[in-house]
């Protein structure tokens, strides 16, 4: 592995010197500093005269392979969308989710996304796709058993050998899909099974009215999260996606415990979910809120700096208030927050942290005001204005070449051709 | 002028050859009728396979200018954001705002805009940077006469000698800021200069909610719109900015009228100043309604497909019905319905119509998908899919190169500099 040497970058807004070795951010200090520095060996030096570090994005809730399924269900309502993934989701093969989990990457690259949270079948194949990118995953088996016993006990079976195969693998995540397709027992088999290992959770959690309403039906009035605290799911290892119809009790349930809360703003609009996410009180209330932007079947793309934007205008704007989701957290929650929850060092440019950044291109309009930089970069611009990337210290994107890039979109056509057939 | 042939372009999901001559879309045949064609004289020929046509964005409502000013005054509501606007425009002049519309002609060409509908000072300033830069614009003198007597005479004397010079540039606007900066004579009086000329008016309306409240209690329970009506101010020559706080009744008169009322989500849900637009109301009143970006200094860019996806999300949030604002209607609102109100043949990709166009890079991971071409273009890419662009049947953007863009930033730079010392 080449050392990297990033000359008179913008950091902060403050021009630096950065050096990087062994997948570490090593030295960052003041631009020039770096003649003075010993760089003897295999060094790949960029000047980034006219750039900025940011850290690379973490997407805290994707379905990579659901790349290859955008537009999938048009215009529907969630649970109607649902039932049509599934349909769908019985043609697919691991094949398909190999090459889907590819062109994921390579879209999330392009997008400055250097760590993804992933929930998907065959997650062996997307890990495979995500280590040939370059690219941090966290990801392992997915639990959804119907109500079904026998179902029950062969899932969690599965999930045991998934464990054994690739449980040594960083970072293994074992996944719960829902309250509405996971029985209470293996929801707590899941919960025991994890924290035995040591390992997070990763589960969807009133993401709509109806599952709120179905719940309390079927659970003697508890809401899914009142129920999930039943059964002694919660904790600070859990990440639970969307929790967007959420009451009082739900926000300081989830505070309590710390858990990780995951928003997908252009999901929930999308399919008309929601678009209530109670950020402040999730905030206060101490859970660890991050973003993601779901699958590409209902968001539909892997873009984190869309996906901000997004929640901070819909935040603002349905609480009346132009100073909700201010920038600084908005920066957290993309990145430094979703980095914490899966316990890697990385989120925050300072030496010794993992070298999971994005270098951005200021040299255009979206860059001239005299705003602070992560205004401009979160407002004005779009994700092309990320030049290269750097994940675990290696170049997965340079100057917006990604190595690979054609092959993948031409395999991804194939499958989809056989799929289509 | 030379022609200009685009051979095996994608035009509504189908193969074309397209050929320009004169500013105009004069033959579009099946692809490969083209070899069938006499084609001599001066004649730039570009192979589209892999890529799409779709009309170049006409974004209604702009202050061209602000492109300078973005990020100013983040976070604020949105009255305290204009006072503090009105602090800054007191610095600046007809230099800033050349430059200013320079940078933003140059991020509409990138982003696939064609023509735009500007409201600002120094209006010559602005028309001479589109003509330059070869985009359509909209524009004339903006009235502001702050309830003055004094004012309003010199404002209106103003405006006529800006139509004597400019009326004749296509297309001649007249704008008046607002009811709550200008008087009622002053109103009439455009509405009078305006319909005598035949020239399209237009006005910042309902934008806020103050706006409506501050308009009640002084005009005897009228809200902005039907105060306007009480003017006899409203017609189909009437472009309205926002429209954003509207009763029943408002909403009738504005489709009775056939007014132009123009979204501008980004501003509304940044400023926080709203974000329940009418959408269906209107269009189903007989309004014609479109999209805009607003200026740089609320927004923060001139991107329309940007706002596009922005503008569905939203509509099917708080609507809570995933089918609202469907992909057809979007396109048309965010170039024909414009195209439309300005009074110029664009907005479709057709023969006969003026050859406004923008060419779309389908060979990526957004457009994979077997979902219809635009619902990708939408949902799922970003503005940097436009390659190349079209406007008046010449080429402003060819392959991501916009002609002077590097001496733009640097002349912006200087201005800027010149402002913030």
């Amino acid at each position: 592995m080449a050392a990297i040497l990033l000359k008179n970058i913008s950091v902060g807004d403050v021009r630096r010197d950065l050096l990087i070795e062994g997948g570490i951010i090593k030295r960052i200090e003041a631009a020039g500093a770096c003649s003075g520095w010993d760089l003897a060996g295999d060094l790949e030096s960029m000047d980034c005269g006219g750039k900025a570090a940011v850290p690379g994005f973490v997407n805290m809730h994707v379905h990579a392979a659901m790349s290859l399924m955008r537009g999938v269900g048009e215009d529907m309502k969630f649970h109607d969308w649902l039932s049509h993934v599934w349909r769908l989701e019985e043609k697919i093969d691991p094949e398909f989710i190999y090459w889907g989990a590819k062109v994921a990457c390579l879209e999330m690259i392009r997008t400055g996304t250097t760590a993804f949270n992933d929930q998907y079948w065959h997650s062996s194949e997307t890990r495979r796709a995500a280590a040939e990118m370059g690219l941090r995953c966290a990801l392992g088996y997915t639990l959804l058993d119907g109500f079904d016993e026998r179902k029950a006990a062969l899932e969690q079976a599965r999930a045991e050998e998934d464990y054994e195969l690739y449980g040594d693998c960083p970072v293994y995540v074992l996944s719960c899909h829902s309250i509405y397709t996971v029985s209470a027992d293996t929801l707590c088999w899941a919960a025991d099974f994890a924290r035995r290992r040591g390992i997070p959770l990763h589960i969807h959690v009133s993401e709509t009215r109806k599952e709120v309403e179905d719940c309390k039906a079927a659970h003697h009035g508890l809401s899914p999260v009142e129920y999930l605290d039943s059964l002694g799911f919660w904790g600070p290892d859990v990440i639970a996606g969307h929790c967007l119809w959420l009451s009082e009790r739900d926000v300081r349930l989830l505070g309590d415990a710390g858990v990780t809360c995951v928003h997908n703003i252009n999901s929930n609009t999308k399919l008309a979910s929601g678009y209530r996410f109670l950020y402040n009180e999730l905030r206060d209330a101490g859970a660890n809120v991050c973003l993601g932007t779901d699958g590409c079947a209902s968001s539909n793309n892997l873009d984190m700096l869309e996906a901000m934007k997004t929640a901070a205008l819909v935040q603002k704007a349905w609480r009346d208030d132009p100073s909700a989701l201010p920038i600084p957290e908005l920066m957290q929650c993309a990145s430094y927050n979703g980095a914490k929850a899966l316990g890697i060092d990385a989120g925050r440019i300072r030496e010794g942290a993992l070298a999971d950044i994005a270098i951005v291109d200021t040299d255009n309009s979206f860059f001239l005001s005299p705003a602070p930089f992560e205004a401009n970069f979160v407002y004005s611009a779009h994700s092309d204005c990320i030049d290269s990337l750097i994940c675990n210290g290696c170049f997965v994107m340079r100057h917006r070449e990604v190595p690979g890039e054609r092959g993948i979109l031409d395999a991804a056509r194939d499958v989809l051709r056989k799929i289509c057939a």
